[in-house]
C-alpha cells in the first residue's frame, strides 16, 4: 500500500514539475541518447600532471589518475557511465526524470498554497508514515555510511574507517598537486581573508531572522550540535574528540569519568543543588569535570555541567541544567515503576530515555520549526526497521563548518527588564541563576534572533567566522558549487544566481573571478534565502541528510533497542513518544502557569513583522 | 527472480523437512491456537525476588522486572506475543514452519547424497547468488547489530553501545541477585575447576581432527582470529583492546604509531629483511613496536610484527610474514599501475587490497573447509547492495570463548626431519627462517590437526581451558542450552544428548544434576560432533553467524567502496576477487614449484583414515 501512495504523490510531484519545467517530454528525455554533454574545458584536461584537480567525474563517479596526466572515472554503484559517469542508465534516467527538483518539493512544503496536500497526507496516518519513511530513507541515503573519506587523503583508506580521531568528509580535500588553491579555477592565491569577512561578514545593523525564530531556538542549536561538533584544535581542524552523533555527552560528560563526577549514584541521579527554591547544577569545586573558564572567572560561578565549554553562555547552562532536571525528573518516574531497581539500572535506562526524549523533539520542535515545512515531521523509528539503513554515524567536517549559524546570534538580551550584550554574557552561568530559569527562558523566547545571511556577524562572532575560512583552506575544501552537486542541487551559474542581489555579487566576482571558486563557507554565507526559510538551498540540503542520518542512527533507533522494556516499560517509552519541547520546559520549572514554549518570538507576524527591513 | 528461486528452496526443503518430521501436517500446526506450553516450572516463578533469574521468556523476548518478585516478557519485534512471548502470529507460525531446522539444513549441505542440489546450484549463477545472499542475510540477522549488551548489565545501556573498551554480549548476564549461579537451576556452588578440565579436557591420548584438518588451518583460524579477539585482561575478561572487526591489525599493528614503525615510507611497502635470500620482518630492536617476547628470549629472535603475540609460536610469525610479503607485493603491482602515485597512497591502497584478500582467502578458503560444505560459498559483497545490512561489528565475549579452539594444536611438528614438541615451539619465530618458508609450510601442511572434543587439551593449553571458565563464571554467562535458544537451536534435554555418549555424560551429569545449568564452555568442548563436521552444532550455529556478520561488515563490502577506484582500478580489485589461499603462499615463497597448499592433509581420504580410532 505504502509504495502505491507513494507512486501517486511522485505522479503528482511529476505533473506539476514537467508543467513548471515548461512542459519539457518526458518520453523524449528518456530516451535520448546524450544526457549532459562535458563542460568545454574537459576536453584539454589531460594537459596537466593531475586531471582529478579538474574534477571531470560527474554524478559522485570517482576520479582516479591512471599514470601522469591521464584518468579516469570509476561509475560503479552510480548508475551513470560514460568517460565522464555522465551518462545514466536506462532505468536511472526514468528516476533522475521522476524525481522532482529540491527547490520544487521545498516550494510544496512551505508554501501555504500547497496546504491542501499536507492536509489530506496528515489525515491518512499510513500515507504520512510512507512519506516519512521516505524522508528518513531518501535524506538518509545521501550521506556515506561507512564514512569514506578524511581531511588526510584525497582517496578512500582503511582510516577513514577505522581511525575515529578524524571528522569524516563528504567530499575529499582538493589533491596537494593542483596549479591553483581550488584546483584548476580561480585565484592563484585565495581572497586575504581578514578583507573578506570584513567586507562580506560583519555586521554593520543588525538583520532579524525573517521567519520570528528567538534566542531560544538559537541556544537549541548551539547546546544539541556542540554534543557532537568537537574539534581537536590542538590536532587541527581535520580532528575531534566526540562521540560522532548523538550521544548525550553534553548532558552526562564526555566519559565515564566525568559522568561519574556528576551522578550521585542514589536512585539514579544526577548530583544538583538548591539555589533560591530552584536546581542547579554543582559547582567545579563540588564536582570537578573538565570545564572551560578564564582564569578571571571567579570560583562561586563556575559551574560544572557535561559539556566543558557549557559555561561560555548563559543560554547553553541554562539547557544543560534543564536537561539534568529532566534527568532526576524522570529518575523519580521510573523509581515509582521499578522500586526494585539499583541506583545504576535507574540511571542507565534514564540515560537511554533523555537521549530518546532529545531526537524526539529536536525532529518535532527543533527541526520542524527550522525546515519551516508545512507537513509535520515525526520521530517514528519503527518506520525504518528492515530498511537499508546505518545505526551508525560520523560527523563530517564540512556540517561542522555548515552549522557555523554565528549570525543567528543577536546584539542583546533582555532578562525581566535587565538589558545584556553578549560580552554581558560571556561566561556568565550565574545569570540564568539570578533570574531564576522561568525569567530566563522568557527572556530568550522573547529576543529576536538574527538572520543567517552575509553582513550578519557581529563582532565576537567574526573572528569565528575567519577561523572557519582559515580551517576550509587548511582542509582543502572542493568549492561551493563542488558541494552543491555533490549534494543533488545545481551548480550556480553566476555571482548573481548565487546570492540573489548584485552588490555581494560584485565583491564575490572580484574575490574569486570563478563562480566555482567560491569557497565552502562562503558561500555557505551569502548564498540567498529560500523562500519560507531561514536558510539558503545548500544549507537545507547538504543539513538535512547529515542530520536525519544522525538522529536516526542513534542506536536506541534500531530494532532491539526501540522497545518498551529498554526505557523501563511503557511508562518510559511513552515519555519518550509524548516528548515535546514545551513540557520540557514547563515539567522543569516551578511555576505554576507555564508560558507558551515555542523557537518563534510570541505572537509573531511575519506580515506586520517591523523589525524586518526587507518588508 | 531471485525471491523465485528462493521459494522453490525453501519448498524443497519443506518437502524433506515435513517427510523428515513424520508428515506432521503443516496446515494443522498452522492454525492451532497454541504453540508450546510455558514449562511448568514458570507456574511459581513470582515466587522469587527477581523472576528474570528463570528466563521465563521465549523467543527472545526481554525480561524486565515490574517490580519485586513479578516481571514482564517484552515480545516486540520478535514475532511473538503473550506472557513469555511463547505464540507466534500468524506469519510468523508461517515463516517458523516453512524454515527447516539448522540441523537439516546441515545435511543438505554436507551429506554427499545431496550432491546434485548442489550441483544444480552452482550451475545457476544466479541462483548461487540467491543463496549466498540469504546465507549473509539469515546468519547476519541473528547478530544484534548495533550491540545491545556489556558483560556488566543484564539490561540494555548506552554502554553497550558507546563503549567500544567492553566485548558486546550475545546475551546478558545472569542476574547478580539470582539464587543459584545459573539461575535457579543446577548447583548452589559451580564444579572445582581444576577437578573439570582434569576430568573432562586434559588430553590422554591424540585424537585427531576426523575431517583431515592440518596445521596450517589451526594456524590460520589463530593468527586470523587474533585481529579482534583481544582481551584487556588487566581491565577484566569483559574489556578488549582491539578493534571489534577483520581490520588487518595483526598485519599492521593496534594503532597508526605501530603501523609507521613497520613502515618503509618507500613506494608503499613494508619495512622486511633478507636472511637467506628470503624476506623477513625486522627485529625489535629496529622496528620497536611492542611484542611480548618473555626476558629469556634473545634480541636476536625477537622479529617484529603487527600483532604483539605473534613471536608466541612460529605459526603466527609465519602467517605475519606472508601477508607482509604479499603487501610488500602488491605495492609492487600498484606501483606499476600508478607511477604517480605517492608512498602514502600506495601504501593505504595495498591495505585495502590485503583486507580484501583476507576476507576472501576466509570465506572461500577457510569458512569453505571448516564448513565442510558442499556449497561454495563466495565473497560477493554487492549481493548485499540495498539489502537491511548494518557495516559496523562487535565482537562479543562469547563468540571469543566459542573460538578457543586449544584442541586442535597437535603434541607436535615435524618439519624437514625434525621433530618439535609445542614447547619446542613456544617463542621461536626464528625457527621459520631457519627452515626456510617452504619447508615450514609443508611441515605445517602434513601435521594433522587435533580433533575439537573432550579430553583432548594438551597440557600447555589445558590452563586455557580452565581460565576460559573461570571468565565464563566472572562473566556471569547464562547456560549452554540457554545460548543453543538465543541461536534457534533447541536445548538439550539430556546428558546423552548433549555429548552423544554415555561416559562424559555420567561425569557433568554429577557436576551439574540439571542439563541447564551445564556452562557455556563446558557444552562447547563436550557437545558431539554434527555429523561430517569439526564441530558440533552450538559452535557452528553461534559461530557462523559472528563470522559472516564480521566478514561482511567490513566498510570495503560497502557500496562506497567497493569498486575499482578503491583498491587501485581493475589490477587491485581483480586481487582481491581472485585472492586464495594457494596464490597467498606460492607467490610468496622462493620456489619454482609450489606445493599443493591446503588446509587438509595432503591426500586425506576419510574412509581409510588410520589415525582415527573413531572408524
Amino acid at each position: 500500500m505504502g509504495s502505491i501512495y507513494i507512486t501517486v504523490i511522485l505522479l503528482l510531484f511529476l505533473q506539476y514539475s514537467t508543467l513548471a519545467h515548461g512542459g519539457y517530454s518526458f518520453l523524449q528525455s528518456v530516451f535520448e541518447s546524450s544526457w549532459t554533454s562535458p563542460e568545454s574545458y574537459k576536453d584539454d584536461l589531460e594537459d596537466i600532471a593531475n586531471p582529478c584537480c579538474t574534477f571531470p567525474c560527474e554524478n559522485r563517479g570517482v576520479c582516479m589518475t591512471t599514470g601522469f596526466g591521464s584518468f579516469t572515472c570509476d561509475c560503479e554503484n552510480t548508475g551513470f557511465y560514460g568517460k565522464f559517469c555522465e551518462k545514466p542508465t536506462f532505468w536511472k534516467r526514468v528516476v533522475v526524470l521522476l524525481k522532482p527538483s529540491p527547490d520544487l518539493i521545498h516550494l510544496l512544503l512551505t508554501e501555504k498554497q500547497y496546504d491542501w496536500i499536507w492536509s489530506i497526507v496528515n489525515w491518512f496516518p499510513s500515507l504520512s508514515n510512507a512519506i516519512m519513511r521516505k524522508v528518513y530513507l531518501i535524506r538518509g541515503a545521501v550521506v556515506d555510511s561507512p564514512p569514506t573519506y578524511t581531511s588526510e587523503h584525497e582517496y578512500i583508506t582503511y582510516e577513514a574507517y577505522g581511525n575515529t580521531s578524524y571528522f569524516a568528509r563528504a567530499l575529499p580535500p582538493i589533491p596537494k598537486d593542483c596549479p591553483k588553491p581550488m584546483g584548476v579555477v580561480g585565484p592563484t592565491e585565495l581572497p586575504d581573508v581578514d578583507m573578506l569577512v570584513e567586507k562580506l561578514m560583519k555586521r554593520t545593523t543588525f538583520k532579524p531572522e525573517p521567519q520570528g525564530s528567538n534566542a531560544l531556538f538559537t541556544f537549541f542549536a548551539q547546546h544539541f550540535t556542540h554534543q557532537f561538533f568537537k574539534t581537536d584544535f590542538k590536532r587541527g581542524p581535520g580532528f575531534q574528540w566526540g562521540g560522532h552523533g548523538v550521544d548525550v555527552s553534553h548532558v552526562y560528560g564526555k566519559d565515564k569519568h566525568s559522568e561519574n563526577i556528576l551522578r550521585s549514584f542514589h536512585n539514579g541521579k544526577l548530583r544538583m543543588q538548591e539555589i533560591n527554591g530552584e536546581m542547579w547544577p554543582l559547582l567545579t569545586k563540588d564536582a570537578d569535570v573538565p570545564m572551560h573558564y578564564p582564569e578571571r572567572v571567579p570560583q562561586e560561578i563556575r559551574f560544572a555541567v557535561g559539556h566543558k565549554d557549557f559555561g561560555l553562555l548563559p543560554g547553553l547552562f541554562m539547557y544543560a541544567t534543564i536537561w539534568m532536571r529532566e534527568h532526576n525528573r524522570v529518575c523519580d518516574i521510573l523509581k515509582g515503576e521499578h522500586p526494585e531497581w539499583d541506583d545504576e539500572r535507574l540511571f542507565q535506562t534514564t540515560k537511554l530515555v533523555i537521549l530518546g526524549e532529545t531526537i524526539k523533539i529536536v525532529v518535532e520542535d527543533y527541526v520542524q520549526h527550522l525546515s519551516n515545512y508545512r507537513y509535520q515531521l515525526t520521530f517514528k523509528p519503527e518506520l525504518l526497521f528492515g530498511e537499508s539503513h546505518q545505526y551508525s554515524n560520523r560527523i563530517t567536517a564540512e556540517f561542522n563548518h555548515m552549522y557555523h549559524w554565528h549570525p543567528l546570534m543577536p546584539e542583546e538580551f533582555n532578562i525581566s527588564g535587565t538589558t545584556y550584550t553578549v560580552s554581558d554574557f560571556l561566561f556568565r552561568p550565574d545569570l540564568v541563576v539570578k533570574h531564576g530559569m522561568k525569567d530566563f527562558v522568557e527572556g530568550l523566547m522573547n529576543q529576536r534572533a538574527g538572520a543567517f545571511t552575509h553582513h550578519n556577524h557581529n563582532k565576537y562572532t567574526l573572528p569565528v567566522a575567519k577561523q572557519t575560512i582559515l580551517h576550509g583552506r587548511t582542509l582543502r575544501y572542493q568549492s561551493f558549487n563542488q558541494y552543491r552537486e555533490r549534494f543533488g542541487l545545481r551548480a550556480y551559474r553566476s555571482f548573481e544566481e548565487m546570492t540573489g542581489e548584485t552588490e555581494v555579487a560584485r565583491d564575490l566576482e572580484e574575490m574569486y573571478g570563478d563562480i566555482n571558486a567560491v569557497e565552502f563557507y562562503v558561500g555557505i554565507v551569502v548564498e540567498k534565502t529560500r523562500p519560507h526559510a531561514m536558510f539558503g538551498s545548500t544549507v537545507i540540503e547538504l543539513g538535512g541528510p547529515f542530520s536525519v542520518k544522525g538522529l536516526m542512527s542513534a542506536p536506541i533507533c534500531s530494532p532491539q533497542y526501540w522497545k518498551p522494556s529498554t526505557f523501563g516499560g511503557d511508562v518510559g517509552f511513552d515519555l519518550i513518544k509524548t516528548a515535546t519541547l514545551e513540557k520540557l520546559f514547563c515539567l522543569n520549572m516551578n511555576t505554576a502557569e507555564c508560558p507558551k514554549i515555542s523557537f518563534k518570538v510570541p505572537n509573531f507576524d511575519k506580515t506586520k513583522d517591523l523589525l524586518n527591513e526587507e518588508l
